[in-house]
């Protein structure tokens, strides 16, 4: 079973332009953690040409609340317009002069791919939180079948950052015949305690919220707040205590326009950092289902590479793959020191990997505000 | 208006015992951002006894969900019997053979002192969110009146650790001439924007629980979910990644009696920090009163030793007693470089301060648990 739909991207309807989002719709997805998932719906988006040996392929995955737009063909100069665009384009890193370009939103996601919020064939209604247990090894099995439904023979690299480094990671893994290279970024072998006690908390906020309504809401009527409040959580944890100083320090909010999550009177002065989380929160919640976070989340959560393996270096030692690992110096919810170690787990079992680390004061989300130092290392191996 | 009132500490009656609570009532007390409160109650323990100099009195300042009970004379090597109380005691830092040692609830508290719990004398009802927000200023206030009453003339020592250490600070910028050593400890001159962040989203999850009823809710019907997801926040903000990997790692929960606070299924398999996070979180609903924690923890953001003077080194040129700084090597959130900038601080004005740093894994709770090294500190001073 084959569709392929044009569409725009996004939750709301875009002006008609030439960011195409097609999606590749296939009958049945073996899951990890048992059962399987059908049909099963992917959106994409490609930029470059496919050559004749295809083999020219290069595989991006997207973060948490990402999209299949990592570029924006209108809007190239934009860095808002597209959440890797100053990175893809012609003489860019990821060259569509020489590659070609394919971002997919991940099974589970909200922009178009089969997710929560997709209607379960079994009732016609939303999946809401029967949707099974989806991970990042599930993730990646998807982009497989898309890839070869694309005519890809081999990728000449995938890459990605955070939830998308651990795919990146995962396909230099499980498909070593198929990645020339990889770049791992600001992702790790598996998330520590610490983040996923943050996740956890995250995940609590959606489902204390009585709108969560154990995940049958109707379009529109989501739980607002506890959305809101994971997303103000998870971006203080994508920043850093520096970043958060040199941007905020204790200002006073500068305009109180933007309600907080619980809507309550605010308990003395407003700081601005807190009408910055505000904002924050109210715009995820335009934009994102709120089953999808409880998901997608939780696959990150979940990822061990070494899970189905005798060891981690029994995992490691599988990759073929020309490897690059990113680390951020103060991200710390994919500490460098671990993503530097994972380089390290990679050379000691005979792989060829390097270590570049982004002096950053940015925290996690470096690797969406550092271009030119992720230029910089991707150009290493791209 | 003087009363003296003992009854047993905690929410929950408590089994007849020697620690005894006091308490002492006034008339009102004048509040930093306007207006007054009153009466007043503080409840407070002492240990020791008042010399004929007035002059050996010991303040020990408490925590965010503290108590006065920072040490426990039936059980008085049970770490956990109080919160201070390896420090406290015969031969111990705080030695009561020497020492005055005296702890108060803070005014917003929940521990016996006058707080949103409290009835507001103009409804007979509590206060809920009518309480006026109160400032570390007033808190300091309030136990100045509280140690006159106690006779005391002079303050051998002012201590405590986190909005304790904030207090602390205070007491030696406020009244310089009543305090000859303070003891500041995991505290700093002003919250990071991080911290700051970290509070609200507490505050937030309390307020969007509809059962938080803008305040209003009946004794035992609070925002039970929303308290306990803001302390499995806390939680996390009081340890380190470092201590939760070597606490918790991955492993999977070894039971799962307790529930989440959503009270929703697992998500997959469940980790055991997040067994842990959930019972922290469950073990406060039943020990603390929501609307406190949002007063305090808005002191605590609130607070800037500057505020009111020309400058922060007008601020720290008050100080006239000899001061110690605590910090902890693996705090993030008073980090350990920001508590040593404030001892540096104090002594570019002319100020006599010692800056010792623990050398734990343990994050913000190390006051809590590096009893060898918080003794070892307290010692050169005491």
């Amino acid at each position: 079973m084959v569709t392929q739909v044009e569409y725009s991207a996004g939750i709301h309807p875009q002006p008609v332009s030439t960011n195409k989002v097609s999606t590749y719709t296939f009958d049945h997805l073996p899951l990890q953690y048992g059962g399987q998932l059908g049909p099963v719906t992917l959106a994409y988006e490609t930029w470059g040409t496919l050559n004749a040996e295809r083999d020219n392929a290069v595989l991006i995955t997207h973060a948490l609340t990402g999209s299949s737009h990592a570029h924006d063909v209108e809007r190239p100069d934009d860095v808002k317009a597209a959440w890797w665009n100053p990175l893809i384009g012609p003489g860019r890193p990821f060259d569509t002069s020489r590659y070609f370009v394919i971002c997919s939103n991940v099974v589970g996601g909200c922009y178009g791919s089969t997710g929560p919020s997709s209607p379960d064939p079994r009732t016609g209604k939303p999946y809401g939180m029967r949707f099974p247990l989806v991970t990042i090894r599930d993730m990646v099995r998807a982009q497989r079948i898309l890839i070869e439904h694309l005519g890809v023979r081999r990728l000449a690299m995938v890459a990605g950052g955070s939830i998308g480094g651990q795919q990146a990671l995962e396909w230099a893994v499980a498909y070593p015949e198929l990645v020339d290279r990889v770049a791992v970024v600001a992702a790790t072998a598996a998330l520590t305690a610490q983040a996923v006690a943050f996740s956890e908390v995250e995940r609590q906020a959606i489902m204390a919220d009585p709108r969560w309504q154990g995940g049958d809401y109707a379009p529109g009527q989501g739980p607002a707040s506890g959305l809101a409040i994971a997303r103000m959580l998870a971006m203080i944890t994508y920043q850093s205590e520096e970043a958060m100083e040199l941007r905020f320090a204790r200002r006073p909010a500068r305009n109180s326009s933007v309600a907080s999550p619980s809507r309550s009177p605010d308990l003395g002065p407003r700081f601005d950092v807190e009408g910055y989380l505000y904002y924050q929160g109210e715009s995820l919640v335009r934009r994102f289902d709120a089953n999808s976070y409880l998901y997608i989340s939780r696959a990150m959560d979940l990822y061990d590479v070494s899970e189905g393996y005798p060891s981690l270096e029994a995992a490691l030692r599988r990759i073929r793959s020309k490897a690059l690992f990113v680390g951020i110096r103060s991200d710390f919810l994919f500490p460098a020191v671990h993503v530097r170690r994972l380089a390290d787990n990679v050379r000691a079992v005979g792989g060829d990997a390097t270590y570049v680390e982004l002096d950053s004061p940015h925290g996690h989300d470096a690797f969406l505000k550092e271009w030119e130092q992720m230029a910089a290392a991707l150009q290493s191996i791209c």
